[in-house]
């Protein structure tokens, strides 16, 4: 009932930067969060930490194919104020991602599915289509996630008992 | 003077299983736990992160055998909201292991005590115990954990001494 | 030198909101505090604490005038799954907020100018501008901050030996 | 359609009672969680912090009414090892709250519902009797969550289709 | 037993100032907090939060006395980035206080001694001494403490026996 | 113009050593870091976790070359509560580090430069020598920051137009 499958499957040979980072403006996280998505960077996120003198800092984490490491370590020196970097080897486990469109009263919204083993164990309402309608037709976000969850569940129950 | 010893030793073949939650209600962390504990995990816990467009996330690390890896992250599939799964090869210390019972005015308490290179280094009162005991005498658990602390040193101390 | 003062004072008459969630998709979260920016919200801000049955839980705090309160309530009641709300009275203090737009190689930039008591004590480069040029230059942002905040202090250090 | 109604109101005369802890074994904080819930608290949580010399501590939060405080606070002092108290006055805003059971597969389970000037705007399915179901049947928990929201929303839209 | 008593009481017009910093360089969190103590402030502490656009941010946190909070916010505005504090009114509920020296292998070592309502409830070995001790003589500082603790209640219990 | 260069880097066959603690004064934590950093280690850091029972615990960070280990673990052994260590192989991409010395009003400070590829990615003025400026002074620290920043920039700009 899916299309645009992407199979299971684990990905070696990929990277984990990471920098401990105690004097740097926090103004810039955004800015550089959205350059490393922008070069191709799988995931990008911040720990809050304690470092040294007891300063409450920031760690910065940027999970990368091998492939993109020199450059996304270019871009993290370029743009933080970091003067090193952790490189932790690491390997992806990613579940078989498909796209469902579900109607709604306010239109049709995609829901990715994920399945482990053929068997789909996750669905997720795809928020920028949610947070659009939901500012177009000045409802509650939450309202929308809860008709397109009730949606995708009712047709696949349906499915199921044809 | 312990007894049921474990000896000191590196278990090399650990994994370090994570995930950077960002959709999934967190009633659920306590039930993922439990379960992920019961399969025989070596330690779950949660990290508070930030994610993409700025979302206070929580990632999912639990550490365990290689032997249990499939089991771990089949469950960790069904049992939260993630698409995929870090997967960092690492090696874990564990001191020795033992314990010993010592006496409080409201009974025995077993007391784990951790060595290294033969020399204790840790004890730490058992909590279930103390938990237990400070319900039942409706008194603060912190009076019944330094009971049992004074009383692990002064048979200890007799010991060394004799 | 600066222009559009708005003077140092201290708000009496506002609320801080207070909602602890340990039951909501975390995905919402940017949508809440946008659409209680605005609303006209003060500041909106998020708190990792760790809440009942050890769930790790994000705390909503909103910051408002007494006169928004019924909306900022009914906004937070509908967009989340809170079930209660704490509301503390508490004053602000805020200081004399002035503009000045200074020179750099790729345009003027406006810097935010705060005084205490009649005294600088605050200058801030315009986050939104210096990413902008940023972007569209292809420079780091910190080199853009840099330059904005060495263009204003050799400004004023000029003004000041004048 | 539901029962045991509570009405939304405003409970004046509340208190929030702080103390950051930087000394005390955590281990002992879900005993004085379950300790003060069951003295009566209105809701307890802790929140990372900070402190001086950069420890990284822990604030404990307690929401209880004023007639509770001074039995609170000499729980609070028995059982951690804080040597202080703030005490910070404020209100809380309540949603009318009723229960409504549902049917699932597995049988019914409670839905706490809450309404905002006479309009539900929460709905949640109550964790204890999911969490057991989840344990009983050895399915995911998020599969029951889905199945109790599902049949609330399907029994809602009926009703108000009829 | 003890000496240099202060006696349980509550501290009214009291004063939390809090400020939000998202873009302030870290390293200048401890000379902060440095000068906060030397002014005067009761308690300095920080709080990891999310602030607008998703940044990781730091709230400062000061308790002071209402007659300390010009100076507190004058130093606040000069020593951090904020344009503006919010000022919470509270109380302060304290404990009695007093030290007992207690004699460890290395010397004598103040223990702070917290009372309620007549009561012992907390006791404390100091942590600068402590800390001074284990460097000098090269031990651990939790087998000082350790030592410091089972000494007090040595003392305490054989006076109880007297 | 600068001197005492380190070249940039990868460091191979470092180990980042991580602990859960959930059962130590948080005391400790600040002599835990002093001694591991005059031990030699090259990182310490705390991150604020949720542990087994919903406890609110930190997690140890120390980065080390391999070389180090056995004293780093024998350390965190003696002056942690700890039962057990993770072991994570890593290596480290350190930047080339050079020292310029700025003038001042109030004399001269060093500012560490980090290159990359050759070029200067990183200025950053010495805590300490700033934070005994500002003391002695009697001014904030980050006007001592902003002289320093901005008498580097003066220098290295006339530096290039020469």
């Amino acid at each position: 009932m899916a299309f645009s499958h992407k199979e299971e499957h684990v990905d070696e040979g990929m990277l984990l930067l990471q920098a401990n980072i105690d004097d740097m403006n926090p103004e810039w996280t955004s800015a550089v969060m959205d350059r490393l998505f922008a070069l191709g960077a799988n995931d990008v996120y911040w720990v809050p930490i304690v470092m040294k003198k007891g300063r409450p800092g920031i760690m910065l984490n940027v999970l990368c194919a091998d492939s993109l490491a020199e450059e996304a370590k270019s871009l993290i020196f370029r743009e933080t104020t970091t003067l090193g970097l952790r490189i932790i080897p690491l390997s992806v486990h990613r579940l078989s991602r498909a796209f469902l469109e579900v109607e709604t009263p306010w239109g049709s919204v995609p829901v990715k599915i994920g399945s482990h083993n053929g068997q789909v164990v996750q669905y997720a309402p795809e928020f920028d289509v949610c947070d659009r309608i939901a500012r177009e037709q000045k409802i509650p976000l939450k309202e929308v996630y809860d008709a397109v969850r009730y949606a995708y569940k009712a047709r696949t129950q349906s499915e199921l008992s044809d």
